[in-house]
C-alpha cells in the first residue's frame, strides 16, 4: 500500500516533506531570464530542488493554488512535475484540498488520480460529509493512492470551525474520529492507514490529542517554520514510530534568494532539508 | 456591484442558473466525430447551450471538477468557456469549492479572479475559517467580484458535520453567521451582499431558516432536478424577492439525449431552462 511506501520513505530519509510551492519570484535569474516558457521555467526550478533533495527527503508536495494562479502554463507545470517525480520512483502529494459532492468527487478522483494531473496522494476537505470523501476509496484500494484529510489546520481561525463544541467534543475530533473510521479498511503492514490526517503543526495539545486517540493515522503536518510550528512539538507528534511527514515549503525552495542564483541554488535547499530533519530528529534520541 | 447585476438578470431572465458541467459523454456525435481538439468539442457545445439560453437564464455555473478530470485540454475549454461569458457580458459562476490558509486562498483568488480562469463569483469552503475567505474579499471590493460560501450542501451525508449541535445551533448556522457578518460590508443596492451563501435545495426547513435569519443572503442553490430538490420548496426558499439562483445541470445540458445529436441539439436546453424557470415561478405568483 502507498502508506507503507510513504512510511518506509521516512524511515530510510527522514520526515521532510518537500512543499514545492512554486512562485515566480523564487526561480533564480538564471532561469527566468532564459527563452524558456514559463511552464519550462517552473519545472527547471523544480527539478533541480528535486534532484537536491531527493535522497534527504520522504517525499514532495505541491500546492496546486501556487500553479493555478498562473493559468494553463502553471497547471503543465505542475503536471510535469508529478510526471518527473513518478518517472524517478519518488512520492508525492497534489495538496488540492478539494470537497465536494459524491459526483463531483469522482470527476476530481479521475482528475488527480489518473491523467495529467496524477499524483499518489491528494488533500481532501471533509466538510461535506463522507460522500464527498468516499469517491476517493476506490483509488485508495485499486490503484495505490492515499488521502490526507483536513482535520486541524494551521492557520489561526482555523478555531472559526474547527474548535467549536459539539456535544463536549471538538469539531476536529469528531472529523478525526469519521477519518479513522473510514481508513480501518486501508491499514498496511505499517499500521498505518492510507486515510491519513492534516494536523497543522501549530497547535501542540490539539495534536497531541489526536495523536493519542487516532493511533493509525498518519499524519501530514503543515506549519513548520514559516507558519511557526516548533520542531519540538513537531517531534513529539510524530513520536518515535514516526507517525507522519513534516512539510516545509518557502523555508526550503527560497533558501537560496540572496545568496545565490547559479546554477547551484538548488544546494541550499538540500542544506535546509538537512538542517530541518535534524532540527526535528534530535528532539528524539 | 456583481451582487445588482445578478440580482437584475434574475429579475429581468429568471432564477435559472445553467450548469455547465459539460462531459464528453454529454457532446453530440456530430461534435464528436468532428477533427477538432478535445477542448474546441467542449467549447463548441458549451458555447452552443450558451448562446439557446442566454436570454432565459440569469447566469452560467461551471463545475470544475468535470474540466480538471480532462486535464490541460479541460481546463482550456473550462478557460475558453469563461472567456466567452465575459465577452457576452453573461454572469460566471467557477464552482471550485477552495478553501485553503491565506496565503494559499490568495493564489486561488488570483487564479480564478484574474487570468485564464476569471469568472465573476466562485463556490468557496469555510472549513478553515475566516482567513481562508478574507483574501477573496479584496477582488470582491475593488475588481467587482462576489463569493459564494458553502453553508448546506444538497448531498445526504452534509450531515455528517453541517448538522452536528453547537450550542443549540447547528454548525451550518454558525456558518451562515459568519458569512452574513463577513458579507455585511459588500451589500449592493439590491440589499443583498456580494458574498451568498450555498444552501442545497434538499433541505426545506434547513432553506428557510436560513433564509429567515439572513436577510441580505443571496443564495446558490444546487440541488434542482436530479438531485431531488422540488420546485415547490425551492420557490418558497427563493421567496417573492427572488433571493436567489437556481442550479440545474443534467437536466439541461443533456435534454437533447435521445432525441437529437445534430446542430439543433440545445434547443433542448433551451425549452429544459424555459421549463424550469415556469416550474419555479408558477409557486410565486
Amino acid at each position: 500500500m502507498i502508506i507503507d511506501k510513504l512510511y518506509q520513505s521516512v524511515i530510510e530519509k527522514g520526515p521532510v516533506c518537500v512543499g514545492l510551492d512554486t512562485r515566480l519570484e523564487y526561480i533564480p535569474e538564471y532561469i527566468l531570464n532564459s527563452t524558456k516558457s514559463i511552464q519550462d521555467k517552473i519545472f527547471e526550478f523544480n527539478k533541480s530542488i528535486i534532484d537536491a533533495t531527493f535522497d534527504v527527503c520522504s517525499c514532495y508536495k505541491l500546492q496546486i493554488a501556487c500553479y493555478e494562479a498562473l493559468g494553463i502554463e502553471g497547471l503543465m507545470a505542475y503536471s510535469k512535475t508529478l510526471k518527473y517525480i513518478k518517472d524517478i520512483k519518488g512520492i508525492s502529494i497534489g495538496d488540492i484540498k478539494r470537497g465536494d459532492i459524491s459526483s463531483t468527487a469522482k470527476m476530481y478522483a479521475k482528475a488527480h488520480f489518473e491523467g495529467d494531473f496524477e499524483c499518489d496522494f491528494i488533500t481532501v476537505s471533509p466538510y461535506m460529509g463522507v460522500d464527498a470523501v468516499s469517491p476517493y476509496f476506490e483509488y485508495v484500494k485499486n490503484k495505490d493512492k492515499g488521502l490526507f484529510v483536513l482535520i486541524k489546520t494551521s492557520n489561526e481561525s482555523s478555531n472559526d470551525f474547527q474548535e467549536l463544541k459539539v456535544n463536549d467534543e471538538k469539531l476536529y475530533v469528531k472529523v478525526g474520529q469519521k477519518v479513522t473510521s473510514w481508513g480501518s479498511e486501508y491499514i498496511g503492514e505499517s499500521g498505518f492507514s492510507c486515510i491519513g490526517g492534516v494536523i497543522g503543526g501549530t497547535h501542540f495539545d490539539e495534536m497531541i490529542n489526536i495523536k493519542n486517540r487516532f493511533n493509525n493515522m498518519f499524519f501530514l503536518i503543515p506549519g513548520y517554520g514559516e507558519q511557526g510550528g516548533s520542531a519540538k512539538d513537531i517531534a513529539h507528534l510524530l513520536g518515535k514510530n514516526m507517525s507522519g511527514v513534516v512539510n516545509s515549503s518557502r523555508g526550503i525552495i527560497t533558501a537560496h534568494k540572496g545568496k545565490e542564483e547559479g546554477v547551484n541554488f538548488s544546494e541550499f535547499s538540500r542544506r535546509e532539508v538537512i538542517n530541518m530533519r535534524e532540527d526535528i530528529l534530535k528532539w528524539l534520541r
